[in-house]
């Protein structure tokens, strides 16, 4: 049994993470961090775990946990997650971050998008971007992930085919529309019940932090500049995340090819689903699953290819993926633990 | 007073007229149209209205609907509603007709969207587009309104100015967000509560019937082609429609430069508000009025201004929208019994 | 037109209330007061009321309050409420309190429950508790109305005829549910949109604040004692409450029988309905309303009457019947601006 | 590996059980039966089982159910589920029935709530009620279990200790709120989302069919008559329910002695969880899960004792309950699967 540990289990991603760990055959959770006055147990802290573990939560150093476990996941904030991190590396042990801090190679843009110095720039030449369709080959030698964000993920995974096969022009809409889990669990008058419930709104407007990100793996993997205009939108839903993508088709070509060009990349994937036959992908079928479904339509008259992308942002778009990641980084089969 | 009549009043459409109209300070509503088997009193109909008035509904012929009012809204089916239209019309009535049945003036477009060929192509020819901001002195002159689709009020409004301008290309995204109440009150498995509660779903992508209603009424008004390129979705709210618009620009222009010229295009506008300063629109802030919130936002680097618009659906995007019709064909104020 | 003010507009009530007194035809708004550095446009404050309103909010003192306007409306938290109130009483001035602080009698049970002593007694002696259907010729002589509290309101006009009637034993169990607007605007962790959605709560079992407001007015009025056993329960809505009511009774009647009291008694109560014939109440159908609907069941067997009432919680458990109060207290008709 | 089949996946508790029987470590899939013109892959039925499984479904017979499957869970409707259960048990194969089919030994009471004769009265004496925590030696030995209606089952489990010791009245309320997918996938005006989304409801006040089941099964158990005054209530959420029990006290006991009388009686039980120290149940900590959370608080003033319990309608109220009933049945593990 793999020992691990979680740093931010009180989040929601920390909690999904904990969810999906419990039951991974292959895996003990030994460690459980969160910012505590002193040790609880973790069903004190939160009640959906009651009588189901013994563990306890406290708030242990970066150094007690990398004794205690060979992997270390971090549901940490930005900015504080690279300090831990480095940390826990310098002890041998391998860091999956779900927090931002090693997602942006070029640290100018971290700067800009997070407000703060990056402070482990070594660790972060290490870092591999942790979006196993992308990059597993390099996830599976990796010591440190940076954990894909959540509207990226459904969004490279959707942008990826097209604008590698070169049908399209390489500056494309992303409108994408999330739940309200994916602004963490704090206290904000934004997020009350009653200015979330029945109301539709979109936000950070040709701002978001998740751009440079999306550009930057895009760009590196592709080589060539690629222009992301991202609207991302709150759902009053707990979890999901629907993005549509708009892409200019340079030549003529159909639903049913672009379906097949999907089909064959994404093949072998086994969590990429491309739908066919009209049907579109709905937040209700990949909820609590590491999913990503993906449908295209050609609006030839437009000249347009419209890509549907759907995913669970606490799962595919956070712990899920997260767990993927480990999977591959320690050899277990990939899937295991997620289906 | 002003002698009115609704028919169809039990759909969504209907009840949200007849809420105005009974608040309305020169309108007396006479006559109320519903499938029913024999009369029955408004309130056994819709229980909201008990204690409030005495008004009776029952399966009126149009010929009797003519005798009662002066004017009357249709919230009947597509393509019922034309017939019923064209015999009020024969009887020296005015009409106000919230179907699509005299949106479209190309009856070939019509027909396909709608399937159904155009019996009353000579009321057709008459009919006015019954978008105030577009088209108030037509519509002061009209005797047929076409109360314009939920869809295509805030799009048309958010589009217009920079379309009309020339700042940007002729093709522009559309992706639109719906409560579900744009639907209808009848029932089906796709919009039980289940199967809506906490999804969110893309659906008629690039085949939507407001699709060729935006591309005319645009193409009419600015003499050149546009490429509307639509995705609605469901969101699982009552009411409220918000849209994302993405305009390719042909030059430079910062947010101010197009905030200012929405500002001076609307600046008479008693429904349209436009916001300043990096404020959004929300759905919440025009439910259960007439108001039409646009900001804009420009993407200098990746050549994009964005368009976000909100209106209620059933209000400026249908009843609301139809009263202030009404207000301008018979010389009320306009804002009269909308705020 | 009679000037009118409200202190703390802010808060859901508030802008409810201000929603009301704009459409009052009787009534003109001079004055508002809000928790500002430095006075504001309306429109900045609360972003729906642009376009309709150039009125301006301030922290204004309670005498200048005073100075401007003939009945203040105050909707500021439990404990501020009475020295605010009775400075502005020594001016001459109508208020009509939205806060608790004025409706318990027994100042020993307000500093249990509300934790201060209370600091206005002499006003207190003076205020009226503000149920129209209880104590209407009260209100109209009043010059201080301590307005119900929201769960109070549904709960005693569903309880009152059959205690009166004596048909029942006088400990009743009172199950109340109600929307989230009831908590107030500001933020806290447990009332985030996703701790609410998908979720359903009771709190404070048998130790809410609102169970010696009840049990008082009620022995008040008939003279002896009641004991009211009372749950409130969190629903995921933004406004609305259904109270169910169980009592045992203590001779044979039928669902007819209990039906035609409750009819007899608010006969002419303009916005109290009594359902009939199986029919229940819902909260959709009082939405924005003032009204409160109300059906009874007998379960014959189990020798239980069983009452449902719903309201609006902002409307008649709160602004609505704010201004209820302020037309009998002025002399206006009682359903001016409320219908 | 242990056969199973499911009669009916195509509703919320028939696709809820193929969820926990697919992640059931010592149980194999065998047979699908749906309503289907001709055979169709579950993916194409139920989309979230896509890349999953290669699962079919067909309109089988009970026949051909019996002939694949050991165990045969029948996710039928009402009246339809009796004639197939006997067929499956007279080939000598175990059935868990989910309907109400078997739940009333009393079929005078059956005719009366479910419009129906009793066709299997042979088969009914052998039914055996599936409460693990009142009946598990029965269930133990059984071939025909009636698995518990939902509200039965939150509502027994929350009266059972109280009723049992003697210490309240042997007549209670039970104040239920359910969400929607206990009234199952079928479309119907009333539950169509925008009139059951920002509403609440009562319903079926006092005559809903699951009375005589728990009266039966409260009597049967301890001996006594027992009066269940019974409201269900509709709650906008997808799942979950939870009850609000009033006793009256026939003696003085404290919060703390009721807590742990609940807590001895329950202390081995696996699922379920009796909360203290002032905390309450919600329905968000039993999503998804096969827990039952109780809490008790005394009104001592009031002489009554408010029991609040919480379930997942479709697990611990329907699809967990039923495996954990057919865990029982063959021998397993009792939490086998369900954790």
């Amino acid at each position: 049994m793999l020992k691990v540990g979680v740093m931010g289990v009180r989040g929601y991603t920390g909690e999904e993470l904990l969810k999906i760990l419990l039951h991974h055959p292959k895996v003990r959770v030994t460690s459980l961090q969160a910012r505590l006055e002193k040790p609880m147990s973790l069903s004190a802290v939160l009640p959906r775990f009651s009588h189901q573990t013994d563990l306890v939560c406290a708030d242990y150093t970066p150094e007690v946990m990398a004794r205690g476990c060979e992997v270390v996941f971090l549901a940490l904030p930005h900015t504080v997650s690279m300090t831990v991190a480095s940390k826990i590396l310098k002890k041998g042990k391998k860091v999956i971050d779900l927090s931002a801090d090693f997602r942006l190679k070029d640290t100018a843009l971290y700067k800009k998008y997070y407000a703060a110095d990056h402070v482990a720039k070594g660790d972060l030449k290490e870092a591999v971007y942790g979006l196993p369709e992308l990059y597993r080959e390099k996830i599976k030698k990796a010591t440190l992930i940076a954990n894909p964000g959540c509207y990226p993920t459904g969004i490279l995974l959707g942008a990826y085919p097209l604008l590698k096969k070169g049908w399209v022009e390489s500056s494309f809409v992303a409108d994408a529309k999330s739940g309200v889990t994916g602004t963490g669990r704090s206290a904000s008058e934004a997020f009350q019940f009653a200015e979330v419930n029945e109301n539709f709104r979109a936000y950070k407007v040709a701002e978001h932090q998740h751009v440079p990100e999306m550009e930057e793996v895009l760009e590196n993997t592709l080589r060539k500049k690629i222009d992301v205009i991202f609207t991302p939108h709150l759902v009053p839903i707990n979890r999901g995340i629907l993005s549509t993508l708009y892409f200019r088709l340079t030549r003529s070509v159909s639903t049913q090819q672009v379906t097949d060009l999907y089909k064959a990349l994404y093949q072998k994937e086994p969590f990429v689903r491309i739908l066919a036959d009209g049907k579109l992908p709905e937040v209700k079928h990949v909820l609590y699953t590491n999913f990503c479904d993906i449908a295209v339509k050609v609006d030839a008259v437009r000249k347009t290819v419209i890509v549907v992308t759907v995913i669970d942002n606490l799962v595919k778009g956070a712990a899920g993926q997260a767990v993927q990641n480990m999977n591959l980084m320690v050899g277990f089969g990939e899937t295991e633990g997620l289906l």
